[in-house]
């Protein structure tokens, strides 16, 4: 244990699904997260707005409260998932004021309020957190703010709302209608009741706001970023995009551009937008999000995953946390490369996969049978065998070859299997061996 | 300015490619480098071997030096681009007990002494970067260590080697043989003249060691990392997993498991794998790396990019060097957030992009002219046109799909060619306009 060490004190403002899923994961992995930031947090109390309405939470009763000022004042870091302007800006600020630092996940507010909450956590050596505010639980706000700062972003291009992603995947792989697809979101809980905040575009112009401010150190007030939802997408305008190689995709683009009188210039916008199918952006399917960066130095990035959801939220509200905590802790970020676990480290010989083997075999009755017993002596279970014969002269002895995956099989097992092939009477060549996985 | 502004001092030791590309961008950048940061970075000096052999760089000479570890001991920041084991662990070792921050992109001395590296940078409180060192330009070393911190990665598959990827890619691209491929990887400069580290898959190894080390909090020695490479693939083997709807890459896997006795151990290893066409990692050509990361609550995340490459891997080392900055300023995290560049954000009407627009016309002579005359009149050139005529019964007037696609055009010509489109008498329909991008 080190020597400065001290529990730190973590407050969280909202009882909602991420609110839970947060409190829910400070509490059972305390211990494993203690160990990775050198510090414990404990977790004082979870604020609500009605502590009896909040009764199926799976949060302790005794660490619910209305009084949301006095537990952001006692804590060292503040997690804000209220969601809304007030009281959550003011609670932000006090929070900043008392010292602490904040973690939050609200996007209207930060697009909305930043640079006054910015200022707020500058002026007193403060931190605000935001990495789920982006692009859910894809890491996107280090990437652009600390991993990308030596190097000039030219463009951002970003699919920031995975509602109306699965709407217009699912015209583009289905043909659906709009209509229809809307319907399949809503009941499959993609969409909202009201997805006026998704379709219209709403959503992906604040977090567009976002990106542009990280990536071109310049405010952007989220009445400048141009918005246009989905909603007059036709399913006739999907196909045509289909029928000469694009897909609609809509997108937050954030671009450094040249001005006619000299320097430079930002353009934010949010619209439907043809992609070329064979851009890294078109195969980012169904409900998830995909950040797209032009760097000057670094290339062409992108970083994709879920881009909304509980757990998803929780994670990079969780990664936020550790982040702040690690900053609490003199030497602490140490302990990042700290190799506390010390999980034994398995012999990847021992580690079952599956696999494809090619062989190449005598074509004659009786073949498969015996190639069969060999896979099932060893105990390895075949997955699928396809056999192709190649036209041989008349007469000549045909070989056939055999594409053989198996199910998960370890390497002892299915080296034997190999050895054992290898020397049949009616198998020519073990052509190759590769595992397969995902 | 801050009152706690002073400058830092960055050594770089290595005059190569990165290394030139490094002191190059601090020199030319320097001014935006410091507001980023809130303190400028003085380069003082280059440490190369042999200063005459260093006559064709860009940096100058006044900066190059072959005294290294003087070099070290003066700065606040050290940026080891040398490669190889020694000297620089020797280097590094002694710039951290002088208290510098060390960036490196070394992964062959991270992998074989890491733990002694992180062990000395803990000890005195500095820190030891390595974004470059894991997957070039592709930030994945802050999203494991930060933004994932408080989550529990379950696998890591990453496409780490951009060599081995072009050959593989090209086999199942083009159908060319290992070899061809090998050669022609070798003549775009993509291999090396010794190919050994790249195809025998010992360069994957060690960036598996790496972020394995860093995913499950354990120290992984090189050693115990599984390493097959590609050289065994033949063109068949790629054909055959084509038809089963597979791709070969080389994937490094790191992947916690659970212990027949209870508990949890790690597996790392690099092989040729099968992955179905339909994952995203299928998708990554050419020279492109991508890290695909499975944790728990986060679900699935890919992080895409160019793996090598003497600008890409430039970027990553400035990022780490801006990090290790702000360290120093204090008050300076906030400084991430800044908004000094203050461009002036660009109405997005103003904006020039490529649109696509659907009509439905009279089906007549001389209609096609008059819409492009139309489009030639507001100053918007056509790129594409497609024509499709539903069939209608005979005798009933035609009614025709145009489908055009335009060059680059303001938002101000184009509302005004679809106000003439829409108010032409062969106009029956402005279907749809869809911007284009990518």
């Amino acid at each position: 244990m080190r020597e400065n060490y001290r529990n730190l004190k973590v407050a969280v403002l909202g009882g909602g699904t991420v609110g839970s899923e947060v409190a829910n994961r400070l509490l059972v992995n305390r211990e494993e997260l203690g160990r990775r930031i050198g510090a414990e947090l404990d977790l004082i109390g979870v604020a609500v707005r009605d502590a009896s309405k909040s009764r199926r939470t799976s949060i302790p009763k005794n660490l619910l409260t209305t009084d949301a000022r006095s537990l952001v004042v006692s804590a060292d870091i503040v997690v804000e998932l209220m969601g809304g302007i007030e009281p959550a800006r003011e609670l932000i600020l006090l929070a900043l004021e008392s010292g602490a630092d904040v973690i939050t996940a609200n996007k209207a507010l930060l697009a909305a309020h930043g640079p006054q909450l910015f200022d707020a956590a500058a002026t007193v050596g403060a931190q605000l957190y935001y990495e789920a505010a982006a692009a859910g639980a894809i890491p996107i706000i280090r990437p652009l703010r600390d991993s990308l700062a030596g190097d000039e972003v030219h463009r951002i291009l970003g699919i920031v709302n995975g509602t109306t992603n699965f709407i217009l995947d699912l015209m583009d792989t289905t043909g659906e209608s709009m209509e229809q697809a809307l319907a399949t979101a809503t009941e499959l809980g993609y969409a909202e009741a009201d997805p006026t905040a998704d379709v219209g575009g709403y959503d992906a112009q604040q977090k567009a706001a976002l990106l542009a401010q990280l990536a071109f150190h310049t405010a952007i007030p989220l009445e400048e970023v141009g918005r246009e939802g989905i909603t007059e997408i036709t399913l006739e305008q999907v196909n045509q995009a289909k029928h000469a190689g694009y897909v609609i995709k809509l997108l937050a683009i954030c671009e450094r551009i040249g001005l006619p009188e000299g320097g430079y210039g930002v353009s934010v916008r949010v619209h439907p937008t043809l992609v070329p199918r064979s851009h890294p952006l078109a195969a980012v399917h169904g409900a998830n999000n995909a950040v797209f960066v032009e760097a000057e130095a670094a290339g062409s990035l992108m970083f994709y995953g879920a881009g909304a959801g509980g757990p998803e939220t929780a994670s990079a509200v969780l990664g936020d946390i550790v982040s702040a905590a690690r900053r609490h802790v003199v030497g602490g970020p140490g302990v990042a490369e700290s190799t506390h676990a010390d999980l034994p480290v398995v012999d990847p010989g021992l580690v079952p996969t599956r696999y494809q083997i090619s062989l190449s075999v005598t074509d004659q009755p009786g073949v498969l049978a015996s190639i069969a017993s060999i896979f099932s002596d060893a105990g390895v279970s075949v997955e699928t065998l396809s056999q192709s014969t190649p036209h041989d002269a008349v007469g000549e002895p045909q070989t056939a070859t055999l594409v053989i995956q198996t199910h998960q099989a370890s390497e002892a097992d299915l080296s034997q299997t190999v050895e054992k092939l290898a020397s049949s009477p009616v198998v020519h060549q073990v052509a190759g061996v590769v595992r397969v996985e995902g």
